[in-house]
């Protein structure tokens, strides 16, 4: 019998993958399952993006433009105007999701055994993105009790080696809603041009800031041109993760047409996803008004409960909606297979995502996990209490 | 500034990439370009299918199953169950077009360095998924005077190598038009069982064979089950390139599992072109015998106006729609460039791929093109007439 890859062996499983089938044979068993675990918002699409596939007119689904259409790209190019992001339609490639972006980005730069520093915790696919493309991930702490605030510049100088090729930050951050100021995505700035190297930001959740608090991306930093590469996606911010479209937008030309040749290779984005997503760039700012708004009173009702908890701690995020937490017991992990395996409270109990699988650093994260705040602010609300009396009687045992 | 990475720079451009200014100035001067050089259809997409996408009830446009809905690869399994092909929804994951689906099965059974054989001329995208894995492309010449059959399975084991992984074909082939035989198919089979190898094919265009010739699949063959993997595509079956939705299917578990690795870091395929793919898969069968029958009228024609041109050998297409074509001239890439942009004829010109982007051997296929014969027959007259003038003209000069 062939063999797989050992590259195909090393792809990391989904931090919650193992978790799933507890989910479901608690489910089986009558108990109502909380999802704590998973970004996809319960959040409606905009009316607008829908309706425009609902009335498309197609007579021959054709093949779309390999860099998406001439006009969807300088729509988009005209929404990063808004943000005092200054690009142009040439400067974008259209992707199959943020996932695809980043793929792109780190074939383009990125050769087997180069290296990337990565703040940990971090979005677990860039693990299966790198161990894809051969590359070494290079993790650089940042902690819960900064509230997962840059580390030093001087921790990264330290890790940085013939063999680095960039350094990926996820702004706001999953899976700790840690916003990124100013100042920090200056000193990163910095480094990478002392050090030649590129910098990459993942800003998908860019429109999710909270209390007036302004998102800074990368691309606003003067002189940073050639360093700079922003991975985005339509997913999170008009609530449409099923389209699949995003971004890689760099004022890089050798990084924009080297990354087209990988985006020539599997010919187009898909077509109603475009459709979907260029409508969406119509929808108007109450939407997002409303949807911020939501978010705060969630995060803000979330947060207050979570700190009533015996032995809790929590880094309070300021955007994204996401929060990592960590609780009071030696093995998230185990404790999280509890939670669906043994425990109930009136009919229900709660999954939860066990943090360790968004550190690269082994043994890191253990007793933290993360919670999306995608819920209603009623399960919320039954999800922590839920997590309280679940965590009394699990130290009990 | 720093650099890209050396993959980047080997990632192969479009073959017919550097015509394309070409084109364009031609456009610009008011020449109408008829485009014999990609293989877009122009048939229209099944009813069902768009109806399907127009008639949505989506209010979250939510991820999807990673490996594709349960029910739409139930659906598929029964669609390859009436092509005498036995597998379950398991055996099946649904990716992001044909492309996709060949990026996972190359992340999941090679390795940077590994080789993987294939015939040639091939489907030029061949190239960047296996710069893009770092895998080794290494060729088998097939032969026009032969209609491009699988070369002598001798030919094969003179190149197999510890570094050997697997044995692609694109069956019918693109750009060959070639329909390998029960017997062929048995023979690699045989193959790749001896030196323990996976055998790969695309069978994206399983559904064109001509002349009630029957298509056999690598999964259709006893005993093959732990090696055959299937790479397929919605995109040419109905005539929606733009949905991008494929799937690889396999029985080999392991290699199914590692493939799902792949895919939960891209999370899930695009939602809306999954409903019109469920949906295409209701098109009656008198939509594929029309359309069969448009393309068997299309070849014949095209065929027969071909052989008429002095010192033109063309290969006779027993499936998909492309044919490769022996041109009278030293070099097609030059020929090619030259009908763009010095030839006119009653204001027309056509636009060829030069088919040495086809060949992973240096000077092979130099003097060739392919044609995709999806356009309608006077097209394809007119086409091959403006040809002829012109390669009288040019081999004049």
């Amino acid at each position: 019998m062939p063999s797989i890859s050992e590259k195909g062996r090393q792809m990391p499983a989904s931090p919650i993958r193992k978790l799933v089938p507890y989910a479901e044979a608690a489910k089986k068993r009558g108990s109502h399952v909380i999802h704590l675990n998973i970004g996809q918002p319960d959040i409606k699409t905009p009316k607008v993006a829908l309706d425009a596939v609902r009335n498309h007119n197609i007579e021959v689904l054709a093949y779309s433009m390999t860099e998406g259409s001439e006009i969807y790209r300088e729509k988009i190019a005209a929404y990063y105007a808004k943000k005092d992001i200054h690009v142009t339609a040439k400067d974008i490639i259209v992707t199959t999701g943020g996932s695809e972006a980043l793929s792109f980005a780190m074939g383009t730069i990125m050769d087997a055994e180069d290296e990337i520093i990565i703040p940990e915790p971090f979005y677990a696919n860039y693990n299966g993105f790198a161990t894809a493309a051969g590359v070494k991930v290079v993790p650089i702490a940042s902690s819960i009790d900064t509230n997962f605030a840059l580390p030093p510049i001087a921790e990264f100088e330290k890790l940085i080696t013939p063999q680095t090729k960039a350094i990926l930050i996820c702004n706001p951050g999953n899976p700790t809603g840690y916003l990124y100021s100013k100042e920090e995505i200056e000193q990163l700035a910095t480094l990478v041009k002392k050090h030649d190297l590129f910098l990459i930001a993942d800003e998908v959740y860019r429109e999710f800031t909270y209390e007036g608090s302004q998102h800074y991306s990368i691309l606003q930093v003067n002189g940073l041109e050639e360093h700079a590469i922003v991975v985005d996606s339509v997913s999170k911010r008009y609530s449409m993760c099923g389209a699949r479209i995003g971004c890689i937008v760099s004022k890089n030309r050798e990084v924009i047409q080297t990354a087209m040749k990988f985006a020539q290779a599997r010919l187009s984005p898909p077509t109603f996803a475009q459709i979907a997503s260029e409508a969406a760039l119509e929808t108007p700012q109450e939407y997002f008004d409303e949807v911020i708004e939501e978010y705060v009173s969630r995060r803000n009702i979330l947060i207050s409960e979570l700190k009533q908890l015996e032995g809790v701690k929590v880094a309070v995020p300021q955007g994204a909606f996401y929060c990592v937490v960590e609780l009071p017991v030696a093995d998230a992990d185990d404790f999280a297979q509890w939670l669906l395996e043994k425990f109930e409270m009136d009919g229900n109990t709660v999954m939860v995502a066990p943090a360790a699988g968004f550190y690269a650093t082994p043994g890191l994260g253990k007793n933290q996990i993360r919670i999306a705040y995608v819920l209603e602010k009623d399960q919320l609300v039954k999800a922590v209490q839920i997590l309280g009396r679940a965590l009394k009687e699990y130290n009990a045992k």
